[in-house]
């Protein structure tokens, strides 16, 4: 529901005749992105269909802006359908939340051999409970998170590109991630204007705070600045450091 | 955007092979509808183009699920266009929030006359405001509310569905009430097997709270119940007695 | 946050001088609940700390009106805690969602042994995982659908008593609703006039349908109404007529 | 509701071990800033009451997360007070929806005396119209924009910070910058650690487009950078160049 061009109609009657100069939709378009008026953005409505593990719907359902059909374990017999990564990595170090380097291919293969092993293992007890007759609301418990759900999911335009931001993230876990870049090439298609914008103005931006921008104003100006006198912690520093190309 | 069958699809998915008893697709909406089983009806999304007066849209703007581009003031002139009761009533004695019985014609006039003249006035004011260069975010401030707005509003069936069970009811204002009733013949076009759903488990349904319960049972079996020992209020019998046809 | 004077506070800000006949608390508390003027009761606000089983914690966060912190199996790695049911229920068969009759003893053993052993096996293959250094956001998908999660929850009391009168309900799962029947016993004590006013006009109320109160209007005068005659399905006669105490 | 020690509890939770290192709240707090971790600021609540002028109360109430009840006219007399700026100025030329350089003092004095004028003008008829008896539903609709309305407004901090971030901006109506101001000054008593990360992450800090970023980095390596070649429009480039101090 909606394009590019139902964001400029509704930006245009939101700003009127303040919206006269700037003739060309991809100009509005960009000028709205970057001033944060996010309104226009939310006339565009999107549905998506989408199978994925429990334990990345559990990530996903927490944007609550979103519209949303779950298959229910309650009604219904889930299927014997899981997730296995394709290589597995090691917890990150220096990123709680991430996946950091590579297991060597055997620790690897017994670790994959045994995420498969465990979900076989449960459905085939939760397959035995449903024959038994035993309820689908307890049945399904014995499930791993690994396995597979759907829903419907409806969307407006603004809270999908904030949701994009958020899981097309590097910090995001890989699982989303690839859902993520898949969406962005569906708003591609869709919303071209916006896409682009959302682009420049939010996915590659970078927010620099107080400090950060009194940092590049030395900087700009050839001064030296050390870590240590800018009253900036080391992780963020690098951060810094690494959206200033140094 | 989704019409009466994205309903369907979208309870198919969440109840699923639990709804397969349920092969059409009118009896499973009214199941929905009956058990409060909201979620499929947010599958549907429509978006109005809505002219209104400032004090109805102070009102509509309250129901927060909807998205929202509305005219600005502040960017924008506004046209001279207000809004002027074709009758004018008293207030309701009995109803704290609405409108009674109406005036004699010659008051009538005078009331609508008076009426009249402010808003023009306030406008002449106004526009004389705007050539004198006044910022706008203040020259609008001389208007009266009866001046017009006008927005992009969109949401999903089931919060509009809300909307209008609240908007088009007796206790809303007779101004609001006539977009809730355009709005209902929009929706009956659109999902019709929806809309009726609506009409029997919503709109024209009642809540009858626990004491009401047993009050209807008590008359079903031929009882005689005295308000007094009833254990409610003058007014809230009143209302039962009314919905029970007495 | 807020009590019940909090919600009459407002009340009368909103209404104003059109409650000053309602002088009494209770009557006025009593009116906003019937008459759903629910913007009083947002008033007040709660935090909840859950410890809840992850299918549990699925069901809860359907509701989206709520502030949710959860603990993350990213980030941390979680406790050997799961939930095993005291008693297993065979699949209802009138009721699509829900739980029916008991298993006898032996069977009812064997289903319980075997969700045990499979969450004790999952279990330790996950430890064994975080020694080996997996990824925990990988490491935790081994993990069945009852294990334990825990999250702050804040919400404000109307949208509370919304999932109250959900999950409390007899269609709802048995493991949230004796989460629901704790909350409910806080409720009583916050706010005992919104709570007495909840299960009069709520909880305990019923929502007859447009058909249902002409049946009922019929059943008072005496007439006799036959189920064929009536245009409503058999099941939903015989949730009417259990309603009505027949 | 809430305080910096309620967002410190529930990040921990959250976060569990994975925020042991960082053992002193503030340094925890700004890393949620910064990174975007709203969620625990959700746990603090607020409650204002404020008296403000219709045409202010329109902006403020397009914020969606909040809790509202405002004072009704349909129920109550409007009290005879209304806004008057204490200087008028013209209309931006640059900026589309500000107020630019002032009037001469007397056609400043003959704007402010228009706007009493027509204020009480219109109070006067309003008046006559409660008395004549007419309802007040339509009798408030003679009212100019200016007229002071009321309501409890209840937020949590997250959604909070985003609306002082956008109405202690600049680009801000003045007559809702000041409310924005003292709400500033309410939040730093109240959390003075989350202050704090908000005004160095949010308040203080720009989000830089792709493309600024490029130029920012070629600025820094010493490198001229024509504002024509660097692919951004004039306006654009105006504002870079004001953060980056140039």
């Amino acid at each position: 529901m909606g394009s590019d061009s139902a964001i400029v109609q509704a930006a245009r009657v939101s700003y009127g005749k303040g919206t006269k100069q700037i003739n060309q939709d991809e100009a509005l378009i960009k000028y709205l992105m970057r001033h944060h008026h996010t309104t226009p953005f939310e006339m565009c409505e999107i549905k998506f269909h989408v199978k994925l593990p429990i334990f990345i719907a559990r990530q996903w359902i927490r944007h609550r802006t979103a519209n949303v059909n779950e298959y229910s374990g309650r009604y219904s017999i889930l299927d014997n359908e899981f997730y296995i990564p394709e290589q597995v990595a090691k917890q990150s170090d220096n990123n709680k939340q991430g996946s950091g380097e590579a297991f060597d291919s055997s620790t690897s293969k017994e670790i994959i051999d045994s995420l498969i092993n465990d979900s076989n293992l449960v459905y085939s007890h939760y397959e035995k409970f449903i024959e038994q007759g035993l309820a689908r609301e307890i049945a399904r418990t014995n499930l791993t998170l690994n396995y597979y759900t759907q829903f419907y999911w409806k969307i407006d335009l603004h809270n999908l590109l904030h949701f994009l931001r958020l899981r097309a993230d590097q910090h995001a876990q890989y699982e989303i991630r690839v859902y993520a870049e898949v969406m962005l090439d569906i708003v591609k298609k869709w919303v071209p204007l916006a896409y682009n914008a959302f682009i420049e103005y939010s996915l590659k931006s970078a927010c620099i705070s107080k400090t950060g921008l009194e940092i590049i104003r030395k900087l700009i100006k050839g001064e030296n600045v050390a870590r240590e006198e800018s009253g900036i912690g080391k992780r963020e520093w690098n951060e810094l450091m690494s959206i200033l190309g140094k």
